[in-house]
């Protein structure tokens, strides 16, 4: 009995927030109703054991700890099986955060795209957040084993740095008219701001295995990344394309070089996708043609790519923070079409 | 008419979750059903603004940050607002992730405290995991302008610390008898575990003003602690108890001590909890000691204090990381009872 009335009432709910029986996905959902989740949880991927004499804590500073490790949580709405999973890559100085409730309140997309019917995945890269950084090189010094040289880089962003790089304007304090930000939250960004340990760690980024892993485990999927971490996936599908239907790379510090073998990639269904005012940044510009010459590169090699420049197709005023934009779940909404567009037999 | 179908679609939710009209608080829940969310998100308290010369990489190292702020991530059932909110604080060395899923894959007390009708609150203690450190003191010595000796502390604990620390057995490798940790998911655990920088900060760790300022925000709340931020809600309740309507301490550090002025403790419902193992254990013995002398002042002076120690009530065999432990369900349903105890009104 309370089998069929918890079916007919989520039957109820799936009318109730998408006006038909298939789970969010034809219509954006209803923000304000109820979100049934199916299964959530967090775990990690990745990790190795290392043996450390410079823990820190004199009588605890010998020993093994864990690193490498990625943090992931996700959320799973019913009716999620038929699509593909969506797993969130932030960029630098930053975590999972970035894609959560944004800096002025607002719903993130980590919730968002799973009223879109898609399980997902949101990480914190290896060495920043919930996922553990080592602390032994810095107290090698601290013990005096080591000397000041190797002390690793740690970097925070400064809001000044942020504010150019985030492209909120052209120098601290002043603003693009019509930028979609929502500038009186900016406080709140900058305390999702963390130290970075990337600049320390090799390439690929341990971040890199650790989503061939996850990708591995949890099935067809599609990453998007920013910023730092938008060459990540490109690394991923060269690595091994299995269980990646698409690569969505949002306001990449990189893209492969349009002169690199394409073969990797030609399979894999791409997107790169940039802002407002990007190709008139001195940061910025030459990263959007470096990314256009390979989309074009990939294109002509026969591989399923796209670049959207955001004001090209008449949508203006986003800033680097695209997924906490004003109109973020408009962003959304167009990669949604686009994957979509790019696994028709999953689509609903 | 959409409005009106939700509102029969969650009826019949609460229907088939609980067997009454009440959000799943009279019986625990059937941990299989979907979960409905009312309201999630996250977002920060705390924090201050620093400058800082020394950020790193070179050309950015000038500017300012925040720190000091507490993230803060939240779920909220149907019908939660008649109850006090849930907040758990999380140990040394661990983040947020020690109330999510367990190392063998269970249900974390994150959402277990939602499907049983609470506002759950999880954090990461400043300075760890998605609450921002500050690396200027590393940089400032890296770079040359400050000596060695500021390092800060940066502590990680070994695997072979932590498993005495957290009680799986006498010493690494041995395991009590009756355990009730999953240790054949030991290596899923270690990788929970993140550099702590708290030996570095002041009393009062900067998370304790920020959790006055979350139970200012969110109303009357349950402060649940664990092992070294066990000392903190008694802090806040020092400072300003208002919204605190309950402290559970699980295995503290510390208690405040028995010769303390009672008088800012007096009013606020305390319950105290340690695991198997503890009154024997070198590291545990003196500190279960002292929290006993402290609940018997505090109920000598009047005070609404409880001690539990668990196998005295004939729970057996629960290490440090009770949330963790097999009987995780059985422990936080020992829990809401106390809640609902200390909190008539509030219970369903």
């Amino acid at each position: 009995m309370r089998r069929l009335i918890m079916g007919l009432a989520i039957e109820l709910l799936l009318m109730a927030g998408s006006g038909a029986g298939h789970a969010f996905a034809q219509a954006p959902p209803t923000t304000a109703a109820p979100l049934i989740i199916e299964t959530q949880g967090s775990f990690f991927v990745g990790g190795r054991e290392r043996a450390s004499a410079t823990l820190g804590q004199a009588g605890m500073a010998a020993g093994t700890i864990t690193v490498d490790q990625v943090y992931v949580r996700y959320q799973t709405p019913p009716g999620a099986s038929a699509r593909p999973n969506i797993v969130l890559i932030h960029g630098c100085c930053l975590t999972g955060k970035t894609w959560e409730t944004t800096p002025d309140g607002r719903m993130g997309w980590d919730e968002y795209f799973v009223r879109r019917g898609f399980s997902t995945y949101v990480l914190d890269q290896a060495w920043r957040g919930r996922s553990a950084a080592d602390p032994s090189a810095i107290n090698a010094v601290a013990s005096g084993s080591q000397p000041i040289a190797t002390l690793p880089p740690v970097f925070s962003a400064s809001h000044e740095f942020a504010w150019v790089i985030f492209r909120f304007g052209p120098k601290y304090g002043e603003t693009y008219p019509g930028l979609k930000f929502p500038m009186s939250a900016t406080g709140e960004l900058w305390k999702q701001m963390v130290v970075d340990s990337a600049f320390g760690l090799p390439t690929p980024n341990p971040t890199v295995p650790a989503l061939s892993e996850l990708t591995g485990r949890i099935g067809p999927s599609i990453l998007i990344s920013h910023s730092q971490s938008g060459i990540y996936p490109f690394q991923v599908v060269a690595a091994n394309r299995r269980n990646i239907v698409g690569v969505i790379s949002i306001e990449p510090a990189a893209c492969p070089k349009a002169t690199a073998d394409m073969t990797p990639y030609k399979t894999t269904p791409i997107l790169v996708l940039f802002g407002d005012n990007a190709v008139d940044s001195p940061f910025w510009r030459s990263i959007v043609k470096d990314c256009r010459a390979y989309i074009a590169a990939l294109q002509a090699a026969g591989g399923r790519a796209k670049m959207i420049v955001l004001p090209e197709i008449g949508v203006t005023g986003n800033s680097h923070m695209l997924m906490q934009d004003l109109n973020n779940r408009e962003i959304a909404d167009l990669l949604v079409d686009w994957i979509d567009k790019v696994n028709p037999s999953a689509a609903n």
